[in-house]
């Protein structure tokens, strides 16, 4: 049935298209996503099928010969793909946060050697992305710093012919699996009082670059999610993330949306897969000794209606987020509406699943049903950037009307 | 400052024009709000500011000499106008009702002496309104059965000349200050399955409707809601509602949003204010000892933060609704939305403003602040129809995909 | 019926005949309530009848001519009398401030002429609770400072005959009606860490103690909480209170359960009344449309069965912390327990009334159920010291094990 | 450090004693729970050690040669073995409802042939536990129908020699481990109104008894919990329950406690067991990029004490119906107490487990801590009988008024 999407060129899909698309594969994701949970192994045949269909360029603008997804679409697409197994959707996030942000980037007016080398560095990204179908992983956190950017201790040194690196980071998703790492590092003798901060691409095959495979979780087993140690490595110049050293905590903090946004698709892709789940189960079986549905119990429809209120609540401030970044990225209003509903997806979940269990009764705490996965995965989402207080937080201060655009009034 | 739109025909001002128009109105009702609250009394003088400035045709159509306002529009102008008295807003939107139903019906394809009748009976309607200034009041609800119109009480009996009305309806809001009232009754000989309800027309004047001052309750003290007693009383035959009998349950079934709807905006309204309050006065007051304001301590920050999340996911919920309604006005999308947002915003009331006294702390309690009035009025918007508790029961079967538009499945 | 409690002489009374005593005096409290609720009014014909009862001497020992109540009795005829009038049982609480915190002492070790003062101040405060029938009020908070007294204004200069106080207090309850003011103080030249902060007796007539009457609230109106100016106010040396410079603070921070612990009995006693009502009103009244009482509804009895959680929850923390005082009073077990119930039963009582509220529907917010007045009280728990979240600071500090008998670990 | 109460005989251990050594042998059930956990196996390792010292007969009285523990003292042991693992302490209760139940008969007054049955079952049931330290194990659930005994479609036919059971349960712990199970079945030609349920004793070995191993869930996974077929299984005379048919269901209505009140200490230990992690943690972690621990922050002591608060007053819940069961079982009171314990605990570990890991943040979801076990099998106990929703109903009733003790009120 996919087979359709296969023979449309990337660039002629519409967003109905896209999200139809990854509505197809997750199909295929759900089917799998039990075994891959079970074994704590990474979902292969999964990105395989998303590159088959070109979605490794969903972010990249039409006229650079991607899909050119907007962020309401992107999100669409990150929920159906997670409602099928939520840890395809939280990799493939983390190659679109290096990708995606390119796409946004306005360089038209930036000439010089400036404008060259960012027009280079992303002409590289797109041809590995669309060509060779190559992934990217974020490297980002820090043992005993987690994602705060600006306490970081992995360093770079420059040379002549380009960057050392050292240092170890944590929490690399697809650890093992992409084809490029993006680190994030330090300036060594940096003296400014923001941080300066830089991305560099290391390659899977960088001989000083060593994964260690622990990864053994609660939930999103399948994201191969490991520290990466980076001893003495070497990356040559072209790997400076579009050319340009320092600007990652200024650009965090005007637009979080690529660092905390992505996630809000993916924890809300398991909130639809339970409700949906919890309605269907609650349709088909029925009270205890009788022929009628438990859907019929009023105390059932009362509490359904509950939920139900929770979940389009979190529904609806999940797409009004994207469609506020689409519109405005990087906007007061997007940028307070990203930590909204990433705080609402995030502390919805466990509450949601826990009730649904509840509600379902005993049978479903079984792991030949989905909903106990959906109760362990959904505990992760306020765990990660910005993390649920965090969140409340920025929003705190965003209702006293603090600007947050200023790196040392975020979290990072 | 409201000279400018005194000057502007109604038909010629915009949406954003009528929400501002309301905006500034409400500054001067917050003024007012707490002697009508201490007092009981009704806010005459708001309501003559509401004449003054044509608000009593926000919703009759442009072509036929109103403001035009949507549903949207209309949701945020009341938003506005609660924000200063809720009362107000209360009571200003049951005249609302009667109106603006009317403005919703095309009734363009329907001829004939049925067509005709609808047409005088709409031409009456808003004559009154834009010409007269007339007030409508709605009178529903009835003793031991609430606003659950198949259960009704009140019947009428079909003469030559007109219709006699017998019964008793309370809450009847505007009762003894509106013009009119749209009395709900049952035809006294109905057989049919579903009860034959109607809506009559009764002039304030009429010596067979006494109303009964008894109102003297927690909150919306200003809204004069009390019994009225009709006893054996005439009307003549013009006072059919649209010329058309028994079609009450099969309209509110269907269309839910003008009996529920109208209220989210005023309830709102209550938040909005709560909101605003909560924030100025901790950023105004200090830490006990210190010259710190409140609105720097984390943990403040923190709890603001959720607060902001249930405001603004409750806000999001009622400007959802409203624009549903105005683009699918019974749609299947609508009607759920409506009655979301109805259980939102009356459950947010009651925890908002108990939180807020809370974090603002004792001072707040003084009844020359409006906090406290805050905390009293928003407890009553879940006890309106569609209650809470059947709010969740309507989405609970939605969620199950019941068909609530037929009379039986509802809880009128 | 109360008339056999008369005859009994105050040393005979057992612990269950004070509760009784209380609740049968309480089914009188009732009947005014609505009434001076309304007017804001002291409630003046309870305090005749509490002292025609001699519950003024309820905590002085027996062998001293009292009731001899221990914190659990007391606490258990707060409860009673609070049902009934949540006002005074507020007002006479702080009356017990005084009285109880001198029959706690154990000043038998206490020689010279130290001992002699702190006896002869005893027997004075007694003599005038028993004989007397005095009412003392407690003079703490202050603007801006609330009840911390470490950051208190008010001072006091000492003299060969006395002490002259200057400054303001507010938030005093029985401004205008207690016989005694129990003033907090701080030396004037004090320059130890920790402020010296003395108790300093002064007469209701003194004419340097002005009241202010603008107690003009949301709940608790019945209580004359006002501010008292106190602008050179002399006092004689015997109304040092315990004959004792500068103890307050370190006893507060050791023995919160005298400012802390009576307020949980008063909040209970709402919780208690709101409870009752809300389960004969379910009973008493149908269903719409039915002659099946609410209370045979599934959905009703899961939301009663929520909600008496909750009540029991809280009364069973009550009980446990007053016990614990009775039996170990100052212990890390009882202070613990009492922030812990003070937290409990103040958020339970907001939340309990506004569901009770929700569940019985419209009808009960009118003024002549007392149920709406219940909601207001309740919300002024939480306010009290030590405030909910204090409580909550408290508790966390005591899970980590902080010593919080030092003063500079507390809230005070 | 356990070898000193295996020098004591169990008729002289004290309350103490036993909550202590339970709590010993828990530090070697913490050791294996991770890896049982992960298996789905048996601790067989834990079970031997309990027969070592004894455990078998902590509910047997002293008379009898047990360590006659009260309800009280046996909960508070279980909260600890649950504390060093859940599953332990599941099939442990499962083992001591058989003997428990019977520990608590009064048969003194029963004489001739029906009280010698009763008293050679007991001897038996003693003899088998104290000599030969066999378990014995609860099969009452069924597929379809949970645990409402009232709706068993299992049967048993009486023949000359004994009983036959047709049937199949599912929800046995300990099948396969066990030496006998307890099985409740209808008798098949029973036309009572209330069912006649009786128990019959089948050993494991039984030919006809035949267990299926799919246990393979969420949590609790160390249970062994499956379903047992009963096919034309034959036991003799002498395994009839107490000699006694028919009396099961008027048993749970009226002792609801050792169906439901067993389950309370086990999940009570997972909620001591998550909170005490808790803290410890955030004692030794430092806020990112300071040397300052966690726990120095103020919102984490807030959030912490709110967290404090909830889980004693869980607590005080649970020793509070213990205590009462104790003293009065079958009571009112100890009904209502345990059903509101059951559903405080069974709750509150969910929501605690899941505030945790998001108070500690990513690193406590590793499987190499104990935290995210806590979160899977703390969702389990409300699935339970009495399950969370059947404990609100039931109190719901309670607060009513409503008798609980006759069958057909319950839920059964």
């Amino acid at each position: 049935m996919t087979q359709k999407y296969k023979e449309i060129a990337p660039t002629d899909m519409t967003s109905e298209q896209i999200i139809d698309l990854c509505s197809e594969l997750a199909v295929g994701f759900a089917k799998r996503a039990a075994k891959h949970d079970r074994e704590g192994s990474f979902p292969e045949e999964n990105f395989q099928e998303l590159k088959d269909h070109n979605l490794l360029c969903i972010m990249i603008p039409k006229d650079r010969g991607g899909m050119g997804a907007d962020f309401l679409t992107y999100t669409r697409a990150l929920e159906q793909i997670a409602k099928g197994d939520a840890s395809t959707g939280l990799t493939f996030n983390m190659h679109n946060i290096a990708v995606g942000s390119l796409a946004e980037l306005n360089i038209d007016g930036i000439g010089g050697s400036r404008g060259k080398k960012m027009n280079d560095f992303i002409d590289w990204v797109y041809d590995q992305a669309i060509t060779h179908k190559k992934l990217f992983a974020s490297a980002s956190s820090e043992p005993g710093i987690g994602a705060h950017l600006s306490k970081m201790k992995t360093l770079y040194h420059k040379t002549d012919e380009g960057f050392v690196i050292n240092g170890v980071k944590n929490w690399v998703s697809m650890a093992g699996y992409a084809d490029y790492y993006v680190v994030a590092a330090k300036k060594a003798d940096s003296t400014s009082d923001v941080p300066a901060i830089s991305y560099l691409i290391v390659e899977k095959e960088n001989p000083n670059a060593r994964v260690e495979f622990t990864w053994d979780v609660l939930g999103m087993r399948g994201t191969s999610t490991n520290p990466v140690y980076f001893e003495d490595c070497f990356v040559p110049k072209e790997s400076l993330f579009l050319g340009n050293e320092g600007m990652a905590l200024f650009k965090v903090a005007r637009e979080p949306h690529w660092l905390v946004g992505g996630y809000v698709g993916v924890y809300l892709g398991i909130c639809t897969a339970a409700f949906e789940f919890l309605t269907n189960y609650l349709k088909n079986r029925n009270i205890p000794g009788t022929d009628k549905p438990l859907a019929s119990d009023t105390r059932i429809q009362h509490k359904v209606g509950e939920l139900f209120v929770k979940v389009e609540s979190a529904r609806a401030s999940v797409y009004r987020a994207a469609k506020l970044v689409a519109e405005r990225p990087g906007s007061v209003e997007a940028n307070a509406a990203i930590h909204l509903s990433k705080f609402m997806v995030s502390e919805l979940g466990p509450s949601l699943t826990s009730d649904a269990i509840r509600l379902c009764g005993g049978s479903t705490i079984a792991k030949f049903m989905p909903l106990e996965r959906y109760y362990r995965e959904s505990r992760c989402g306020g765990l990660m950037p910005a993390t649920s207080d965090e969140c409340l937080l920025y929003l705190g201060k965003h209702s006293f009307g603090t600007d947050l655009t200023k790196p040392d009034e975020t979290y990072w």
